[in-house]
């Protein structure tokens, strides 16, 4: 295991999440290098002591003869291109990603032929600055990574992307893909879009309501701060379960505004929101243990455990 | 106007902000004392050295003995009954009060014949703690205090409430009621409802989605941790503003939902929300300097330079 424990991670694309995960990986002692597909990003990396490169075949020619994990870290829009490339110079490489949502990541790694050797992955980090510049070693410590037990997945990749994220510090819940979009269009995209929305409207009552703003409007419009483009990036993939989840927010919110104009009462919503944050601070990540990856079931088990809030700390 | 600059300070519940004021305007000199409903609240304010009472007549008896300032600091529910009393026992002292909306307290505080001495108050800070338990003497310190400039505000109450404001390290905002009230439904009051239907639709997620929760939905709905009780006390009263910003929020929300149904782009409120943190985060406090209290159109121009983002420093 010692070999497998610590081969090659080559990770495309050098941005906020990839970048840092190059340095936490080779903090962790993972021989990593990777792509990048500006000259300014890969020299601000090699600056770093890095080695990062702009030729994206001579990277995964690399890869490839070293059985390297790839790290697909573009933003979705830019997947597919990564993807064929990856099909015609290292289609036998295990690759994970670490885009904010996997349906269509899966469908594309189908698409390209590459199902047999992808295991999904998302850390469930970041912060509103982007670009190497803003890339932290430390970024990944302390969080979850939510890693693929999709129908198909294979042990041994499977257990390559867990063992990264145990060793940059995650911890990792188990999820298949089309639950993943479904949740964090609840815990990640919708809060942007309302962060957005909040802060269109703190604007329109002009320098007296931004002078008057506090604490509550500060915490609120945070994300909101995020470069127009990457929140595209990371939320419109997302279209189908996003939809669902502001069909939901937007009838709680009419039915708030309804009350408040028939009584004067915001109605069950203040209550239900209490109840959400309350049951959010109050969450336990409690450990996964016995599940022995590729025994009978362990896909389906380790699904479940996930959907009950279980993590993994070890492999 | 030393005298003047140190006269009494009574206030009249405390709880996290009344009970915070009580402290930092005994750390600014002021001799200052109180009255809380409850035993409890009370006792724990003696036990750390304040001078605070059940007795709500013999508090107001002293005031009125003393010309102190009274500060209302109860929620706006129980305003009119405090005011009732006031009028009844000390209808010469001048009034302030520290309640999250200002139309409301303006009206109640005319209907019991004490306009002459009034100016509303509203320290822009908190937490979602409450009750003495959470107070601090430093909880004002570099925040925003509106101060009332409606037609009609005398110089003397205007100065002293000014005066404890900045004494307590606040800045201050001079705003007309009506426009108070426009501006915090859009910076505090929106702020909470969204928060409230953002952590009950993460809760409607699940053990997973609130497992896979990070720093976007933590801090979207922080405040949605306040008692619900507070939270209605606070926006409640301010259903006009509250109603017409969630109409517009609505909106916006419909617009970005059906946009990115029928081309899977969230649409404008990305931009717009980008731009509205973005002048958040770079708006100014230009300092007030020049207008003389009691001087022709003072309130007028006040009232004005508030409105553009100025900020009060010193009398």
């Amino acid at each position: 295991m010692t070999l497998d424990q610590r081969a090659a991670v080559c990770v495309l694309g050098t941005g906020l999440i990839g970048g840092s995960l190059l340095r936490a990986a080779v903090a962790a002692g993972y021989p990593a290098y990777g792509y990048n597909r500006s000259d300014s990003g890969a020299d601000a990396a090699r600056r770093d002591g890095f080695d990062v490169s702009t030729d994206l075949s001579a990277v995964l020619r690399r890869a490839a003869g070293e059985d390297a994990l790839l790290v697909v870290a573009v933003p979705m829009p830019a997947v597919e291109q990564l993807l064929a490339e990856i099909a015609e110079i290292a289609p036998n490489c295990p690759v994970t990603d670490v885009v904010s949502i996997k349906r269509p990541v899966v469908d594309a790694v189908r698409k390209h032929g590459l199902a047999a050797n992808f295991v999904g992955g998302h850390p469930m980090t970041g912060t509103s600055e982007s670009g190497w510049a803003a890339t932290d070693p430390e970024l990944f410590r302390d969080a979850v990574w939510a890693v693929g037990v999709d129908e198909g997945t294979r042990v041994e990749p499977w257990e390559r992307v867990v063992r990264l994220a145990l060793d940059c510090g995650s911890v990792v819940v188990p999820v298949v893909a089309d639950e993943h979009d479904q949740a964090v269009a609840r815990i990640s995209h919708l809060p942007h879009v309302l962060a957005e929305a909040l802060a269109a409207a703190g604007a329109e009552g002009g320098a007296l309501a931004l002078g008057l703003a506090a604490g509550s409007f500060r915490d609120g419009t945070r994300v909101a701060g995020t470069a127009p483009d990457l929140v595209r990036a990371i939320c419109e993939p997302n279209a189908t379960a996003l939809g669902q989840v502001l069909d939901e927010t937007i009838a709680a919110l009419v039915t708030a505004r309804d009350a408040l104009r028939a009584d004067g009462s915001l109605g069950e919503v203040v209550e239900a929101g209490y109840r959400g944050r309350t049951a959010y601070e109050q969450r336990t990540r409690w450990e996964i243990t016995g599940i022995v990856p590729g025994a009978a079931d362990w896909l389906t088990e380790l699904h479940r455990a996930g959907q009950r809030g279980g993590v993994l700390r070890a492999l």
